[in-house]
């Protein structure tokens, strides 16, 4: 399909995402006007780094383009959809890039004529944040998620357009309903956040209250304790919005350490250690 | 101290560590004998690689040696210390490198004369075993855990020697208890592997129940995964004798988890991310 109905694009939250989805655009291609809306600060080093052409308000930014990135934090976005919505072109489509997508996509509904909103939600991402992190590779072989309100929505002529760009710039595009997202999200991805935290809250309280050491700490503990390390910013967002289907994680998670507890060293563990390898392996296969 | 009454060393269980030992010890200086005993088609590799001298009984390596290195699986090594105790030299030393100390050092305080036994623990290892994978620098800037029976056992002159030989090799000697050996690592290594085997588990029965495929699953999945890949016949014995500190371990992972679950989205949750962070960070900067 033709790739020149897309001429402008605005970025809302020019950092590590945003960013790299404009410099993702531009290496493959992309030869329109890219516009950033952020804080003057990042705008200005977004500029210097030759991520944006320019830096303007979310009200310019909507009614100039003909593809809006959205690329804040989930709460921001929330905030954000109505004001983008009421100054959106006939036309044109918003997307986002939010962790979550049940909420975005509910409150995208209420403000957006039908077609003009899609969620999505790249599987990507750096240890670093903000714009001097971006990187034109960061989709590349990267899961994709498309959360469209009805199937249908992605046939349209925007959606098709938009589709056309991650696939050139090497995202696989997956799509799913945005409750079917949340749901499998809370397993492959909160889940495994709380269960790092948690690992390091246990080990900081009872290796402090024996008063050793951590010289015991080998890579399998560093390995399960990096997620621990991300920011709460990100993940209070990440809970309002997902609260239910992570409390459903937690509660399948306790009852399967219950059980192993209460068979430890029987045949029943050697059961769970295989399907548990089973499971790292099927996803390392891929 | 001078490094000359070591001048035979006998591997029992010439894989990855005893392998990897015997290597360290040749690129440190070592210039006397390395006698192995394990089955012969792993002698016949240990030779080959330049790993070990020759293949031996295991009362014809135990006669022969001033240091014995037991690097078999925990219940092996059980297995075999009475009849190891039943032929080693007067002055000579048997050390090990199981997982778990207290069965260990208490079986060994039943058969060995005072002193002749010493318990250790690399914290070392590889994704692969077996002699093809043996490093002569598995040990460099490793935490190496003794755990004598009584203290003062560290200071006589076998140990002395061997422990200058770790230091050669690279290793960091650290000293405790076996008791609190096992205390410790029940949380920074066992209690990892458990709630990375749950989470595989988990992640494997809800996902498949929802018909969905693993394109979610990002690199914070494969982080918290990699130890669920580990094979139980190792883990079996480690559960065999650390079973009840494993489960005082589970035991307060669950209830952190609950609590997590309980005031999802509160400041707790900020609390408990604040300190999973906190134990994160102290374990990358030492």
């Amino acid at each position: 399909m033709p790739l020149d109905n897309i001429r402008t694009v605005t970025i809302a939250g020019a950092g590590l995402i945003g960013g790299s989805f404009a410099l993702a655009l531009r290496r493959a291609g992309f030869s329109g006007r890219i516009l950033g809306v952020s804080s003057s600060h990042t705008l200005a080093r977004a500029r210097q780094l030759g991520v944006i052409d320019d830096g303007v308000s979310l009200e310019e930014g909507a009614a100039r383009a003909d593809l809006i990135y959205m690329a804040q934090p989930i709460s921001r976005i929330l905030d954000q959809l109505p004001a983008l919505a009421s100054h959106i072109s006939p036309g044109a489509l918003a997307t986002d890039a939010g962790s979550t997508k049940r909420t975005i996509v509910e409150t995208a509904e209420r403000h957006f004529p039908r077609g003009a909103f899609l969620g999505g939600h790249p599987m990507a991402g750096k240890e670093s944040r903000g714009v001097e992190s971006a990187d034109p590779s960061l989709f590349e072989g990267r899961t994709y998620i498309l959360t469209p309100s009805r199937a249908a929505d992605i046939e349209l002529p925007a959606a098709r357009e938009f589709i056309s760009w991650l696939e050139k710039i090497g995202a696989r595009v997956h799509v799913m309903n945005p409750e079917q997202h949340d749901t499998v999200v809370s397993l492959t991805s909160h889940l495994a956040q709380m269960a790092s935290t948690a690992l390091g809250k246990v080990v900081l309280d009872s290796v402090d209250s024996t008063n050793a050491d951590y010289s015991t700490a080998g890579p399998g503990l560093l390995d399960m304790t990096r997620l621990a390390m991300s920011s709460y910013d990100v993940w209070k967002d990440i809970i309002a919005t997902n609260h239910d289907s992570i409390v459903n994680a937690l509660d399948a998670y306790i009852d399967l350490l219950k059980k192993l507890r209460d068979t430890l060293g029987s045949s029943e563990t050697a059961a769970v250690f295989e399907d548990g390898a089973r499971l790292a392996r099927q996803i390392r296969s891929r």
